[in-house]
C-alpha cells in the first residue's frame, strides 16, 4: 500500500558532542519518508528551492520514494541550524531560514489520488486540514504538531484534530494541548478533541499509545513501547519523524487496522528512531535493510518481554 | 525465605494537589517492608522514638513483619514534611527533623542471623557497609542511595558498592555516580564500581535493569519494565521504596537467582510502586491482597507485551 507525507524538506547544520555537519539533507518529510520506505510505498508532498539538486533527489530515488509531489521553486530551500549540548533531548536553535517553505502551499499530484494512508508532518494546522480534506479517500491519517501551533493557532489545530486518526506528539505537547499536567488525563482530553489514538513520544523512555474507548478494538488500555538505551547518540535530529515513519509505514504495510497492528507499529517506530540517532542526518536511514530492522525489532521485544 | 531491611521509620507531613496529611507513618524501611511483606518474611532494622506506639506497631504486625530489630529510644521519631506541586516527580522539603535517626546505629537481633536477603535503604554509606559486613551470610544484597551521599561521601559509598549485588537508584543519581550524562554509559560505569546489577528507576517511565557482563546469566543486555499511567497520583512519597520492596521481596520469594527472576522482579517493583502512589502514605500498601498484586502484574504485562 502507499502513504503520502506532507512536510518540510530542509538543509540542516548540526552540532552535537559527536561532531558537526553543514547543510545536510533533513526536514520532517525527509526523515519520515526514508523511515517509512522500508515498509511501504512513500509519496512526498513538499517544497524545495534551486539548491535542491540531483544529489538530494538521488537519496529518495534509491529508496523508491515518489517525489513528484515535491515542488521546485525559485529561491533557497528551508535551512535550520541547531546545537545539542550535553542534554541531547533538546536542541538549541542557532538559526531558522524558512526561505521557500514560508509560502508552502502543498500541491498534491493527480497520481497520488489513490493513496491509502496520509501523514501530516509538523506544518501550519490549516495547511494540514486542507491536505487532509483534499485526500479524503485515505483509510487512516497520522498527524504531528508542536508547541508553537498549540499556543498560537489552537482553534485551527482543533479543526485539524477532528480530521485525523492518530496524533503523534511528545509529553510536553500533550500536557499543553490537554491543559493538564497529568499525562494520562491530558491524553484522554486530547483524544476527546478528535483523534482515535494518541501516540506520546517520551524520547529516551519510548512511547505510549492511548486509544479512544472502542477505537481499533475493545477497551481503552494504553500500550507502551521502549527505546533502545544507546551509548552514543550522535545526532537526535529527526528521531521523532523517523519514529513516525516507522510507525505509519508499518501500519500502511498491514491489511488490518487493529490494536495489535498499532502496538507492533509503536515498536517499529522506536526501532526507526533508534537507527536515526546513530549517525548524523539521514545517513543511517539511507543504508538499512529490512533484516536489520527486524533484528532490532527482536532486540526491542527482548528488552521488554518476560518469558 | 526472609529479607532484612535497614533504613528509616518516620512520621511524614505531606501536601499534594490531592490533599494534606500530618504525622502519618512513613520512612524508607516502612514502605519497603510493607511492599515486600506480600512476597516474603520481612525483618526490620530501624530506630524510633517514644512517639512510636502500638498504633504504628500494629501496621507492621498485621503484615507479619518482624519488628524486633526496631530500636525504641528516648526522644522523637524522625519527621519529614514535604509538598508536591504540579510536578509530582519532585517534593519540596518543608522540614527535616532527624531526631533519634541522627544517631542511628543499626542493631541486628540474633534472631535475624539466618536472614537470606538484605536491603540497605538510603542511609549513610558507612552504616550500610557495616550492616552488610555483619550479615555476611546473605545470598543477595540490594542497596539504595541518594545525591547527598554521592556528592559528600563518594569514597565511603564506593566501599559500600563493592559489597552489594543490586543497586537501585534513579536517572539523576546514575549520571552523577557514573559521572556521565549518557544513561547507559553511566550505568556501565556504576556497574564497574561493584554491583552485579543496576536498577535505574525512571519515575513515571518505569525502570531499567542493567547487568554486569555475565552476572545472573549470559550477556549484558538491559531489560525495561513499565509503570502504569495513573490518572490521579495522590502521594508519590515512598514510591521508590515500595518499588524496592516489590523488587527485592519477589526475588526473596524465588529459589533461583537468574535474569528471568530479576526481570519479573522489575515488573513487581513497578506494580508495588503503582499501588503506593494511589493513596496517601502507606494506606494502599496496608490493605492489598496477593490477588490484586498479580492482577496488576498482568496489566503491566499487557501494557508492554506484543502477542
Amino acid at each position: 500500500m502507499s502513504i503520502a507525507v506532507v512536510g518540510s524538506v530542509a538543509f540542516d547544520t548540526i552540532t552535537s558532542p559527536s561532531g558537526s555537519v553543514r547543510d545536510i539533507l533533513g526536514g520532517a518529510a525527509t526523515y519520515f519518508s526514508l523511515a517509512a520506505s522500508y515498509f511501504t510505498q512513500v509519496r512526498m508532498v513538499a517544497v524545495v528551492g534551486e539548491d535542491f539538486g540531483p544529489e538530494q533527489e538521488d537519496v529518495f530515488e534509491k529508496r523508491g520514494i515518489d517525489t513528484r509531489g515535491i515542488e521546485h521553486t525559485a529561491g533557497k530551500t528551508f535551512r535550520w541550524g541547531g546545537t545539542y549540548h550535553d542534554n541531547l533531548n533538546e536542541a538549541k536553535t542557532d538559526f531558522t531560514e524558512l526561505n521557500v517553505f514560508e509560502r508552502f502551499q502543498p500541491r498534491i499530484p493527480n497520481e497520488y489520488s489513490d493513496t491509502e494512508f496520509l501523514f501530516l508532518a509538523n506544518i501550519q494546522p490549516t495547511l494540514q486540514a486542507d491536505v487532509r480534506r483534499r485526500m479524503n479517500g485515505v483509510r487512516l491519517t497520522g498527524c504531528d504538531t508542536m508547541n508553537y501551533w498549540i499556543q498560537r493557532t489552537r482553534a485551527e489545530l482543533a479543526e485539524t484534530l477532528k480530521l485525523v486518526d492518530v496524533l503523534l506528539i511528545n509529553d510536553t505537547e500533550t500536557k499543553m494541548l490537554g491543559s493538564d499536567n497529568n499525562l494520562p488525563r491530558a491524553a484522554h482530553k486530547v483524544l476527546a478533541m478528535g483523534p482515535r489514538a494518541l501516540v506520546i513520544k517520551h524520547g529516551e523512555y519510548g512511547a505510549t499509545i492511548f486509544f479512544r474507548e472502542g477505537a481499533f478494538g475493545i477497551g481503552r488500555h494504553p500500550f507502551r513501547a521502549p527505546t533502545l538505551p544507546i551509548e552514543e547518540v550522535k545526532d537526535p535530529t529527526g528521531a521523532g519523524d523517523s519514529f513516525a515513519g516507522g510507525f505509519m509505514g508499518y501500519i500502511a504495510s498491514q491489511e488490518e487496522l487493529n490494536r495489535e497492528v498499532l502496538k507492533r507499529a509503536l515498536f517499529y517506530g522506536g526501532v526507526m528512531g533508534s537507527f536515526a540517532v546513530e549517525n548524523f542526518g539521514t545517513e543511517r536511514l539511507q543504508s538499512l535493510t529490512r533484516e536489520e530492522i527486524d533484528a532490532r525489532f527482536q532486540v526491542f521485544r527482548e528488552l521488554t518481554h518476560l518469558e
